[in-house]
């Protein structure tokens, strides 16, 4: 019986299969039926699939079913093996948090009250910006504001 | 003479008067003519003031002349006191990357190709989204894609 | 004039007055109104106080009336000094965590799905379970569920 | 001779089973005769087994017989894989920790005087707390109180 | 009003008047009426004084009397300026525990069964032990055995 | 030619096959000739074993013979895998360290003069310390003292 | 069907056989026909091939076909295993930055204004100087300036 | 008598004037007669000075004569205020490393044998490189290459 | 065609030989015709042989050929897996660094003037100095004076 | 009453004045009557003077009595603020240990048996080496061996 063992082995199996199919995130996350950005933040192992989705999932890379009891698993989020913050794409969120980290914080503060703004009911975008100077990438984040209440 | 020692003394006055004398980001920011975003992150000592903007922040906060001297001199960056990753606040950014930033990675090498999002020629925007369910912190951030090329 | 150049200062001598005041916690919270967990965390510089708890904080420790702008404005969290992991009773929460922290995970997403318990819609208790074995300490967190969501 | 040459490879195969045998948490603890919250902790290698639990455990998962040794050893605890830090879930207990760990220190000085509560004699408990405006996850913690004495 | 604003402060007189009044560990613990580990210990900021055990503390150095407060108050243990790992004297207790850590694991689970050694519930002796071929240091620990215990 | 190519392949046979045949450490202390907590110590790999021991180990654990040359080569000290310090019975060794450390270091200078404990020239013994109110695990620490001297 | 499972896979099958092939780098810049800094920084994984380079590649190297894919896929930049900072002549670099980092920052500020100098829109050349005194090492690098701007 | 009690406080004093008195790098390299590269890192702290430049040094910034002393001592390199690696111009000295160095390993290897090239025989200029695209800083290092001799 | 994929494997092969020929560094290092400090540190991955020595290590060891091609080539220094600094005996020599550092400093400054003691152009020697108390460990190392210049 | 509230106070205050003092630390040690590394080590704090020392100690750098206090007081070793890592001539030690600490544990277990060079019964050495290529630094260190043995 084909058996893996952890969802590490099905999330790389689907990475390596998505270079030798020649799939971009965008046809996949079309067939997923779910935007871009989670799609592709799923199967690099950050999102756990609904049923429906990890059917599709099993079908677009000929994964054997039982993979589908690994994708309809919580993962264990923020150990994706791309995350190292070395990477200069990377790092550059990571300074973008150092300068100009304390500025939102200042800003929400001031507009929404003492809270945070979650990372769990929250929406990411990422947009081409085309200019006459050279494209821009346009990032865009909601997030609901959280306020923190005396108790 | 008055004599301020480093860039930090400045800014820690600053900061205090900005408390004691009720002021709020937007208003400063409107006085000195640049948004808020980038006025906040200036006053928190992560900008260089240019002249005019230098002259303004010394007559709306009473600081000596010579201040002036070490608010156009360019800032060591990311060491804002306010940038410590245990608040919560700031660690849902830090959450965020850990979470999507892989998938960012890959949507904007798919959509670009191989570079970064520069966060230098960079902006940010930061937005309340009202919505029944309690309201939405909206963040834009703009940055210029520059790409590798071989040489 | 008499001027705190930062929230630290603040509360460092609102700790040092607690203790040449010999007031106690649950005191200080029924004076300001809110529970002793709230208050003690307040007092040690992680929340905010409203209006009027500053109010009453000024007149219990004595403090000049500007102390009010620095306990009115959000705080950079997670910071106390009395925070470092070294000491014996803090280190016990972080073993509980290392050990039991994979069970909770698991049973979360058994019990609710997909999601995270809130750490800002939060609340705490902290209560004396006498037994005769030796008292007991019991405490009690409650926090909203915040679902995973793909969009 | 099948042979397992460590404790991570039994613990391993019993998650592996869990996922493919589509076993529910709550079902293994009421089979062991443990708390839902112990058992956990015990598959995910937290905890040794008893004689009789271990032998349950090799009949649910249909380990080979040898797999007993290991569960009634005695683990080499705060290693489990789940456990990394950057999982927004695990993450928030971290939080708590950060933001309310000094009043609890302060709390427990003050109502038991000097001393721990104990993370060995301590029982854990979760349960869901139906409400309105979401469901709230509810934790409760039970450790003795250890009191420091002079010698 | 001569007052201190924190306990290191308290602690750092009590150690230099130590050092100028010539006295030595063993005739303080004397006054005191603790075993001179204890008392080593506490005038080093890591255990709480009793109120008779304070008073003699004030009188011995000559503090003032409000001293007595923060010698009564719990520490944040943990985190003494003597602890710093690179002194060789201290790190051989740290070479001790890397290297016989494991045995004393395997030894204590074998003989008393799954559980740890008391920190708290713990005592400690310090013995000079004469010797042909030069003194040797002989340390005493005695700490409580707590069983883990399923629930 | 059966070939093991390194200590620690050695080291974890020896550690599955106490496991799976039962073996207690006293009972291979006493087959070996020497106390239980070297002979523990040296079966987690931070001690060479001298020419007899090693046959005797081959012989009690059916080791290949070329066994022998890698258990009496000197180990790379203090590299066990049971020696991380999240394990709760670990930990509570250097929470000794860090709360009585700088006691320690004040008495032996007291006592002996500057110096320190030798770990090399050391030994360790374990015992149980039956009582009324539960057993107490006690530690024998004994080096030899190792003066500082000016050249 | 043959198939490599990551990118790391291919760089170290390139690494061994240009150990084993005998190859030289300036030897493969020269087919691939881009500078040998590029083409030596590309081949350990730190830059993304274009069709024909990773075509030259795959012959070179007599890599299966599929090897291309990974090739003109963007890598996670800056995880070389080449790169640990122990290695005296990667330190060396790094002790540059420690020692002369702050004098170009202040020289960049001096003569270009608050900015940076890109490390993506960047080149790098590496020279052999001969001097009587023994060669010296050359290496220039270019990169863009890019400054602040006020938003 | 005027005293400094170390080289840090003249260091302070020494860039505080500079600001103050309005200097460019450039004007101060000029009178001491060294490179702008070379007299910036020793105004930074990071080089020792000659009599002569020391005594330049007292003249420009109207130091006590007592700081010669202080700058003709060689330096604790490496410890400059300026270089924390969050700063992203410094940062970007690190990402060139991260990414090149191994190459730069490979070709220093390849060019010059097994060697490294010399941080202390050192020379180091930095260039404004006019382009129609935007300025380019252009950095040229020269080290001495130092070989690796069997003994 | 049998094939190393790494120097690390090479290396692992030739320590476990060592073990199990029984053959002693010293003999080794007469083969190879090097001094035994050299010889070991270059079996141990840290050195680069050139042809004759690779030459004789193929024979010594009964490598494959090929094996010459991985000894030939510089290697990552500074990551043999001896090098762990848990180890008593390694520990030691960081030791001597921590207390005698600063001193080394003071006086090489004071004798040479401002510069270093390469590392490279470096031997080291190690012998027996017998003696009544006990055998003493004399190590000397002998490294090029490099100054620093003004440039 | 002139008053010093700690050991570092008074290091500080003997490094200043050797500096204003124009003294070297052959001369320092030569009045002490103990080697110059060891005077010199004791004047950076990590030594404990004799009476006779201190006293000398006093008369030279012209502190106040009660220095003598401080300086007969055993030191919190390997503190020193000269030591840090970064400073190139410290890291090239530091560096030596990466490099050789794998062969110098390697032929002190083949010459010596199991155990460990003493960094305690140790002593140093640094001479000026002529050379017609430049001088080289001597360094020779000399520590007894310490066994392991069974126990």
């Amino acid at each position: 019986m084909s058996f893996y063992s952890s969802r590490d082995e099905v999330i790389k199996i689907i990475l390596a299969r998505k270079i030798s199919f020649g799939l971009k995130w965008t046809q996949i996350a079309e067939r997923i039926g779910c935007s871009k950005e989670w799609t592709t933040a799923a199967c690099l192992g950050q999102m756990k699939f609904g049923e429906n989705e990890a059917n599709k999932m099993v079908e677009i890379f000929r994964l054997v079913p039982e993979a589908k009891y690994w994708l309809t698993t919580a993962p264990s989020r923020g150990s994706s093996s791309a995350s190292t913050s070395k990477d200069p794409l990377l790092y550059r969120f990571q300074e973008v948090i150092n300068i100009y980290g304390g500025a939102l914080k200042e800003l929400i503060n001031e507009q929404f009250g003492d809270g945070i703004m979650s990372a769990v009911d929250f929406k990411l975008n990422l947009e081409k910006e085309p200019s006459n100077e050279g494209d821009r990438v346009k990032i865009t984040m909601s997030g609901k504001f959280l306020p923190y209440k005396p108790f």
